[in-house]
């Protein structure tokens, strides 16, 4: 194990961390807010501590697969841990766990809450709450990919472990350059994003964190109510966008180098599409019943089922109080999460295609034994490594969820609140049914559920084997 | 595909079933019942369409995985839609697919009821009612493998679609004498738990009917409280034979021939029974309050466990009204289920290990990715189509789960008792929680939901793949 090496990105990540403060610091500076000595005190931390882990640059930088895994695994603890004191300090969260539980959630960009009344922050409170959505959308490590000069190697390792999907789809032959794309058409979507809000008469402030909280995919709003009390454009306009981050960024890589023909044939895409146009026709079927004109049934199913399969989490409606039958569609839509490659959760779009190709090949093994069956993706073979490396997932996802399920059990409540529960923390989506429904929070779990859940959305949002491999035996074993 | 030879062999399924129907129609003479005549015409008419379609031997016998497939599936099928027909006739279930769901609950051993007072039904229904699981227990196939002369691949592709596990354990060299000498185990064992309860005080009808359901792991009871009236004694019996009956039949063979060493070294036997003690002692510590003495405690919590990790289904108490914690381990057990090779359903223990030991040896190799890394069972390597399989299995496994889940959500009723309904179909349970809790029965889903449920109870029985493999297109495609 190269410890060297960890200690040297860990301490980029605080520098990182550092600078990012520096902007809800601005927002506090804008605002008159007195919070303003919190980001400022939390940011000479990060720098300081930055500093002291960075100052020896490590003469070995070699490193594997198992130091891209602890890297990453670590340096999202690290950020979370830091991230905290802010809240802590400015005192709109005093409690540790709740502090950290809120700071984790958004840089999962999970987006489960233990507010009760959001609207009473500071407003750099809630910045800096969103602007950790929009950090850990993307990724820390993707970013300092970017910036960073490691061999290409290291990149590699890093980019996998932290980013979402069955497997890495380098844009470009540069792992540097294609971290520096996928950053670029971040920035881009996200500023687009805020100009349609502005353009709807919303104010900078509140177009800025809810681009955030869409961009990250993240969830956790400005207001009590979510997004209910937006105007129907901005409704639109989130729903609309978070469809597009929802969007393998490769996708857009695509559009931009005019190669049509490559994204109408990513089976990932228009599986994607279609689900969502699916899900929203069910919706309308199922709900017309709750809402006076099509216009309003069409705009909330719309938003819910974006807002959902793209692991966001924002609400328009307390889709708790829907038939039976929509909610469970809600509910797969969450287990489905968005596409390898975007910045939602879940378990992708593409791992449930291979998947379900795996079964119709085993049914064709045994239909026509003589004929040999192959599963193909996008017009391409899927190598067995890849399909072996899903099933892994799936089953260590199953594992980490029911023991999660049995974990929170102990605090005695309901089971559907229980299940949604972990599933929105798992998939990084943020509210589930029942008492952690649309409209409640998650802050009458005791403090150990609050570290299951804390675990679980970090091993949601970093596909699991980074967070077993830093907590495994076999990692530290000389 | 040898049409022939499934008109055969579903034929002397009907056959079978005729001699079977014989004795319900001989417990009708014992009692004086009228029923007698149901009885006496369905077993005409299933040995008149058995006779018609096994007169004319098939020549060519020749026979491969995917006739074995369609033979099991259409096996069942046949067998519970002839098995209904005393139901309906008797007058005990009027409607048609009330009296399908309960036949096929029956020989599936799910034990899930459309009854509100099974007390009130003539005894020679209850007769037949309980014997469907006895015969679904141990398997029809492997009855007429036991006894029908069909060449050994023909016997093997039967038994290996027919058979619960990821992989056929043959005690002994001839698949035909395997299959006679786990009847035979089955018979034994059966006996000697009529032996057992008839020496508590319970009558000879009450013991053969009681140990049917246990013996299949089925869980249909003759009272409308299930278990709960029986003396402790006779509860302390059945809860040590359902126990005894989730143990992989092989570890019996061991034991008959004097292996011990290959008992003990049998994992699957040891977590089995790791599980049983382990949850038997967290509901013993959780739900301490509920009861007064700690007889009583142990007695109903060891119970509930062996009930439901057998996947038998009967009850001593509404464990609905356990603590969630308890009821989350119970659900734990439901997915669990019991050993491979047993009469019992869910997932199978082995199974689990086998899953869990792929990711631990994932883990490994991202910690040690310069060593080999293997799976081992019982000593020995696991073969990587093994590993395969069972991560095909577990896939469809949730595809169905899932998809049954949204189908039988339309009718309205809550998540957790649709969400229980699944599993305890798929798994063969029979009860769940909520509205399909241990004191509530299945009559309130609509036809559609029946349909969905009876589909999953066939598919959970015969671990899927006949199920897919029979409804596929590409089976019967030239």
């Amino acid at each position: 194990m190269n410890y060297k090496i960890i200690r040297y990105i860990v301490g980029w990540v605080l520098n990182f961390e550092a600078a990012c403060l520096l902007l809800p610091l601005l927002c506090a500076a804008v605002y008159g807010e007195k919070e303003l000595i919190a980001f400022a005190l939390c940011s000479l931390i990060c720098a300081v501590c930055g500093a002291v882990l960075t100052i020896k640059k490590p003469k070995n930088k070699a490193m594997y697969s198992k130091e891209g895994y602890v890297i990453v695994a670590l340096s999202w603890f690290v950020i979370s841990l830091f991230g905290c004191i802010p809240f802590m300090l400015s005192g709109a969260i005093p409690r540790f766990i709740n502090a950290l539980f809120e700071t984790v959630s958004g840089f999962t960009t999970t987006g489960a809450s233990i507010l009760n009344d959001v609207e009473s922050l500071p407003r750099s409170v809630l910045f800096w709450r969103s602007f950790t959505h929009w950090i850990g959308g993307m990724g820390v490590l993707v970013f300092l990919v970017a910036i960073l000069p490691l061999s290409g190697g290291s990149n590699l390792y890093l980019i996998k472990a932290e980013s979402p999907g069955p497997s890495v789809n380098k844009l470009v032959p540069k792992v540097r350059s294609t971290a520096k794309i996928l950053y670029g058409f971040y920035i881009m979507l996200t500023v687009l994003e805020v100009v349609f809000l502005l353009a709807g008469g919303m104010s900078i402030f509140d177009s800025l964190t809810t681009s955030f909280g869409t961009a990250g995919t993240g969830g956790l709003g400005i207001k009590n109510d979510s997004i209910a009390s937006f105007t129907p454009y901005s409704q639109w306009v989130v729903a609309a966008f978070m469809m597009l981050f929802g969007i393998d960024f490769s996708v857009y890589y695509l559009l931009i180098v005019k190669h049509i023909t490559g994204v109408l044939r990513s089976e990932e895409f228009k599986v994607y599409i279609g689900i969502v146009l699916t899900a929203i026709v069910l919706l309308c079927v199922n709900c017309h019943s709750y809402f006076s004109n099509f216009g309003d049934l069409l705009r909330h199913t719309a938003f819910q089922t974006t807002s959902l399969i793209s692991t966001t989490g924002y609400g328009t409606v307390d889709f708790d109080k829907w038939p039976e039958f929509s909610k469970t569609i809600l509910l797969m839509l969450m287990f489905s999460g968005a596409c390898a490659g975007s910045t939602g959760g879940g378990i992708k779009v593409s791992r449930l295609v291979i998947l379900f190709k795996s079964i119709v090949k085993e049914i064709k093994i045994a239909a026509m034994p003589k004929s040999t069956h192959k599963i193909t993706m996008n017009g391409k073979t899927v190598e067995h490594e890849t399909v072996r490396a899903i099933n892994v997932f799936m089953m260590a996802y199953l594992f980490i969820a029911v023991s999660s399920l049995l974990l929170i059990s102990i605090d005695g409540h309901g089971f559907t609140t229980n299940f949604t529960a972990v599933i929105a923390s798992l998939n990084n989506i943020g509210p589930g049914f029942a008492d952690v429904g649309p409209t409640k929070n998650f802050a009458f779990y005791s403090t150990f559920s609050k570290i299951v859940l804390i675990f679980d959305m970090l091993a949601g949002r970093l596909e699991i084997f980074p967070m077993l491999v830093l907590f495994s035996p076999y990692t530290w074993r000389k």
